[in-house]
């Protein structure tokens, strides 16, 4: 498994395994109506397939143009999603805890589509192509869950980002 | 289960299960990059759980506005994708067979963003929330490779979306 992206990020705190945090991952997960579905046991399974990391402020915990395979789910502190070169970037959003990050590239292996980087001190799990694979070989049902509510959440963003785009789209050539 | 659209669509012809199309859906099927992991048992069982209808030409199969929960997999022929109201609709696409549509739908129980209109006599499969659930509950396996390749298609989706409303993104206000 490479769950570590420590080469990447050297300045990122290991915090370890999410299972020590189960009780603050299943308090936030609480809060997202998508994993409501999700038992106490349950949470305690998908949390041991991920692990935890403290950012410093100011770090770039994902960098647009890297390939990457992993998805963050920020726990504490909050970040700046940026596009474009430093000294010409683009803010794009400022994002807080309970919010899932990268989930594109866990799909799809290609580039992050922008640069992600810490306001404050921050904390975040993270969940592995390699983990998620791991989840289904090991725990199929638990997978389903796991699918139905990534793939919920990544639709609810289709939808927003398609209805924000409308205007561009209606009467292009095709 | 309600798979059967007809009181929606009552000009449709019901061309019963798709086990019956199992050989043409796995010829398409075989043709996406994302279905690639399905064999032949798996496609047969995947069949097992869609229905399958034929539409003559200019049939409205998907109606803006509607809510819905089922997904479309074009088999033959081709449609038109169009926003607005009637008179004053604007195309948005064009598409063939071989490809989905109406996934959001299935997955957020939403209003569908789009009218699909035949431009040709047109076969279709659908899938069902209802089935899908079906399918996870008496085959998990098969329904993690299902949603997998689900989550790739929206997210592909999501990605080519995010790039094309880039200009209206950057410097909005968050």
């Amino acid at each position: 498994m490479n769950c570590n992206p420590a080469p990447l990020f050297p300045e990122l705190e290991d915090l370890g395994s999410a299972s020590g945090f189960v009780d603050e991952i299943r308090a936030i997960v609480k809060t997202l109506p998508l994993f409501e579905g999700f038992n106490h046991q349950e949470s305690a399974v998908f949390c041991s397939y991920m692990k935890c990391f403290g950012a410093p402020s100011r770090a770039t915990i994902l960098r647009e143009g890297d390939y990457g395979n992993f998805m963050l789910l920020l726990l504490t502190g909050s970040v700046n999603v940026v596009k474009g070169t430093p000294g010409e970037s683009k803010l794009v959003a400022q994002l807080g805890p309970s919010t899932f990050l990268g989930e594109m590239s866990l799909f799809d292996g290609q580039q992050r589509f922008a640069s992600c980087i810490t306001n404050e001190p921050t904390d975040f799990a993270i969940l592995t192509r390699d983990s998620l694979n791991d989840i289904l070989l090991d725990h199929p049902r638990l997978g389903n869950k796991l699918l139905l509510i990534l793939v919920q959440m990544i639709t609810s963003r289709l939808r927003e980002t398609t209805k924000r785009m409308l205007p561009t789209v209606i009467g292009a050539a095709i």
